[in-house]
């Protein structure tokens, strides 16, 4: 695919440190929508020709689909005039195909069904980067809340120390996150594809409608919906909750490494700490001032998605177009955070000497000594064990292949 | 300044039409959540006696604190000091019930146990009752879908008539969002109890703590989280998608009567269409318009929730308390949502004279005759079908018992 | 004014310790919000008599809408049968005036003009409240930076210590965004009356609808628009804009406190420090930790008013409607956060060895002495004069009556 | 895995045709970005000469850094080791410069003074070409406002035909609410500088801070804040609200066209309407849609700044990374609706015809006849006359040199 043809335009993620370089910006940029836009175009045409509507050599027309290589800044710019970028895209299709069997090309679809589809397969490229980031901290954070299971450490509430917990514990607990995460994403992480047509009868297949769907679901392997979804966007529900639940999962461990990191306690350090530039000297939490930034954004770009979920008429006016750029972004957003968080619990350092200090100075304002230390934090391993049991069972699920 | 009497400082629904006088209003008002609050001291009590934990003769505490009798207002007032209205309920309780058991009451448990299950038993409530209207719309919606299966209709598409469609086909399509609504909400409209205790270990209950968690959530038929919930807030984003899932399924009916119910179109008006105050001889949409003002609310309240999702350390110092307004104003916008939705539909008035004249303004401009209006449309039948059948399943798996 | 009819149903601010027994609770509660739309009523009937439209003698209709007293609830109830509580609220109005004048009850207006002008009288009580809470803030930080101008402090950045600062440098921050707040809302703190009548026009004042807009506002003490602003939303953002400065000044000054109340910190605390229910020895930032929570539900209120912001037609179908309640939340909360953070402030207790004992850490990490650390801070008192200037330059303006 | 290449990184704007190819998404493209912020440390050494800090050889130094040229993608790549793109930005820059200047680079400053001033830059550019396309919408709408001034027009309220107006008035709605938009736009469109150094208190400057900051001002030609406003974040507040005014004054022109538009009423089409993929007889409203959907975004990202509005300590841990996209998209999607609507309201078609048939049907409904409907919209001549009275005020304000 050729770059873009104009250098001025293009954003490569200078305002967008969180994301940038990660897997998922690349894997949901616009040269990626765009190959799924094709996919989907591709695709059509293969189930037409699987669901005997088109004859067996309209194949060929498939082949020259999926090898089609188009300009993407021009298609952008040309999708003002039409409102979306589907309308060039087909005319620049159906010219590569020739004129023989350019009626095949998009037959049927309109251009909510390419850019939904498109959309789904992109969400679930990002998805499956997010699961398999997810999994390694999920197996990383069981380790610590095993290796930690008796140490114990200051657990505190609205801003002071309050009594002891284990590291251990604080562990289970963000463990527990990120198997609601990972529950959220296999359970809703997909959308399903589009094939409504140009009111939702997907009249132009007559009665093969259903079977069209099931054959164009099939083709690129997501789920069909009992009917068109372009205005009923509650499968964008699931998937926004699910990408919700990573950042949360996610954002909490951040959000604990900042207190933790902060002078005074001491009690953990990311192991690859990031520079300033104005104190050389100071070691900053960028990774999890990063995550911390990414979570904010989600919830208000989940409200956009929100706003857009009573749509108008057959195919609406605005609330549609609202959503492709919103939902690209907490895709992005949400693989960022579990990718940092991952390497940010890989790396993190604890110092034992540190947590060891603040233990002893809520010994002392609480007047408790170390036998009642041991028996107040002995609950936790049972929390621990049970939190354990859970993750062996999500794991165990998984390898007998329901993940 | 002198503390306003309770009259003046009480809020019955004046700037919120859509919700005052709905049965939500009523199972979620503050005496709700004060009773909510008592019901979760109470069953506290009684799973620590269930539990062992406390002698047996402790339960007649439990029936103390159930048939105690609080003041809303002074317990509002004084929750100012302490941040959440726990804490002067627990000091009153405790008096209630005299010195020998006082320090059974609340045992273990932190201020936080207390509001989050009591806002879980308050949004059972509010679900249950939408789940009922969401299932008599859903049937009502299945009879118009069978009924009008082949009455042609006009479907529009970004303001324009575009092809045409059937009014039953409409019907499915608004059938098959509150069929995702009922599916959400009955899979994630619960929420677990809380009992972490003051730092989520559950520290008071020594290693029974798992135990008395169990035993709790068993004595309100909730369900048990795997370990506190306190700050890892995802339990939330069920609930949330849940009740963004009725929201829309609800507003998309409102919206798609908004605009059949204009002048011009006509071809739907409500039932008890509402007066104005400067124009008697107008038939206001009251009842979509109120519905429309309450999808369009749900969003942003989502994103409190979920700007509250990822709390620092083991209690969080606002994050939390920020929680509990929006999300009780979310359950009854939902709620409200559904049971004006239902009596909307049940309304309903079809115009079949200008629906039909409406179709013919379309094959006048597209110059076709009604033999290709017959066929165009004749696909619907079968999606009307598909969704129908979703409905007689989910209908089938409820008698069953599952739902 | 008689009390709420349905106990049930009256919220008296369990859920919103933030906001309960606030002055602004009182002036904005559904009593006031009935009382100011009997005033705009009444208003009404007084401009129309000044405006020569109605004869003299209908002056004394005016005081009967004044002196009229309506059940909140069954005006409340009523509202969801026409969209809002404006229709009951005329037919009661008419029935008390009695028939010979009744035609003047609401002549020419709609119910979103008495609506609005009845949020707009609220707003401006409020924001009233909120000046004098902000300037009494602002002499008191003012003071504050007088006083510590000399005190060195560490300054912290991205969770670290970084280099010193002062405390009066800090409390030199936190008024120049107490100065911003009152600037935007004394600017932009008021709205409009609204008098378009049914579809913004006036029309029933014929070519006197100028002059009535003018005298309604004349006699409510309020601005009036250079015509209807029905469906022109932008003096809702100045409102919110202004609103929102005042969440940020406050909010930042409970952000710090929760900083420096942090145990290991423990540079600072609330003089009435809040109580837990469980641990009786925690003294919690119970008033900073509500701040927080009221500043955290302040945008996403804002965009639910932002997304009301382009109303289709001459009045809208719902968009209006979802204002009203999200307004008034804006109101108490922003000025909670003034009520409160004014009493945060008042009875701050800093603790000048915890702040000595920090410096000195940062010292011996940096590797410096003391006259680097005079040096280092001297600085800050540059600034702390360029604030106080300002501060004199607003409380000046102020005293001359501008403000 | 290996970096992406740039062009594959690249968003070229695919999924945001609303801002693809506009002049404000060159302005506030990442190279634009790039741009100021090497203009931001150019102009910090100019200052420092100026301010006599630096020796007057230093100006050379400015010179280079003004030349340099940087590689966006890597800077951007680098950025998430230190959480923001300015460390790399200043060691490219000290090593282009040479050792013996490098130090004067950046001297004082820290990432987030280059960052904000930058954004400052940027928002300058694309708030200066808002206020042109308004001023030329606003000079359409007061000829449209002047020339349609006596044709009757149906005025619609909650989806019904309601009573008349003129489309003289209409314009004149539209026109109030540009007006109130440059306003804005004009009042609170611009940043100021930031220059606060490593903690707020500009220490590198000694007690030439305060100086050093109006001469950094002064070299962009921007204003200066009393103090740092790292954070302190009402400066966004305003540039919000006025983006905010621009989204709603364009989307309710454009949301009314799409209610003018809609094939029943068809009172108003897009001079240049858009395709369809599926319906090559629809000519679309794109370019209603295309604000409309710009619209829609705008509340949510503000909300997201709101978040970010009460940053903890001297300098926070990820509130303030959060800000800088949705700024940039928020810039973006308002100069998007200003430019598209300009075009649309230039291009705007009305029929004649339509308006009156439309007018013809409100007389039958209500039993109404042409005296009458002179009668009923005579008064909007008046109030158009307000509108036009503001319009050259305004205008002649300008002219003067105030704007």
């Amino acid at each position: 695919m050729s770059a873009p043809s104009s250098g001025h335009a293009a954003d490569v993620g200078l305002l967008s440190p969180v994301t940038a370089g990660t897997a998922a910006e690349t894997v949901s940029g616009d040269a990626a929508v765009l190959a799924a836009m094709l996919r989907a175009e591709e695709a059509l045409v293969r189930a037409l020709v699987r669901s005997g509507i088109a004859p067996a050599e309209v194949e060929t027309t498939a082949d020259n689909v999926a090898a089609a290589r188009l300009d993407m800044r021009s298609l952008a710019l040309e999708a003002t005039s039409g409102g979306n970028p589907v309308i060039g895209l087909v005319r620049r299709l159906r010219a590569v195909v020739g004129d023989e069997h350019a009626g095949w090309v998009h037959h049927g679809a309109t251009s909510q069904d390419i850019v939904d589809t498109a959309l789904a397969l992109v969400a679930r490229e990002v998805t499956s980067r997010i699961t398999t980031d997810l999994r390694a901290l999920a197996a990383r954070l069981a380790e610590l809340a095993e290796r930690y299971r008796h140490t114990p450490a200051v657990a505190r509430t609205l801003t002071q120390q309050a009594l002891p917990t284990t590291v251990g514990m604080r562990a289970a607990g963000w463990l527990a996150g990120v198997h609601d995460a990972i529950r959220a994403i296999e359970r809703d992480g997909l959308l399903p594809v589009s094939l409504g047509g140009p009111v939702g009868t997907a009249d132009a297949y007559g009665t093969a409608g259903p079977a069209m769907l099931d054959a164009f679901a099939a083709e690129l392997d997501l789920t069909a919906p009992v009917m068109s979804w372009h205005t009923r966007r509650t499968p964008l529900n699931g998937l926004g909750a699910a990408l919700f639940a990573t950042g949360e999962a996610c954002g909490k461990i951040a959000a604990d490494v900042l207190v933790l990191n902060q002078t005074e306690i001491g009690e953990a350090r990311e192991g690859s700490a990031g520079g300033s530039s104005s104190m050389p000297h100071k070691a900053n939490p960028a990774r999890s001032v990063l995550v911390n930034s990414a979570a904010r954004q989600l919830p208000a770009l989940g409200a956009i998605l929100g706003s857009s979920g009573t749509p108008e008429q057959e195919r609406p006016a605005g609330s549609w177009h609202a959503e492709w750029q919103p939902l690209r972004r907490m895709l992005r957003l949400a693989a960022a955070t579990a990718e940092h968080t991952r390497t940010l619990v890989d790396d993190l350092v604890l110092d034992d000497a540190a947590i060891e200090r603040n233990v002893e100075l809520l010994l002392t304002n609480l007047g408790r000594d170390r036998d009642w230390l041991t028996a107040t934090v002995a609950p936790t391993s049972g929390w621990i064990d049970r939190v354990l049991r859970q993750h062996r069972e999500q794991s165990q699920h998984r390898e007998e292949g329901h993940g």
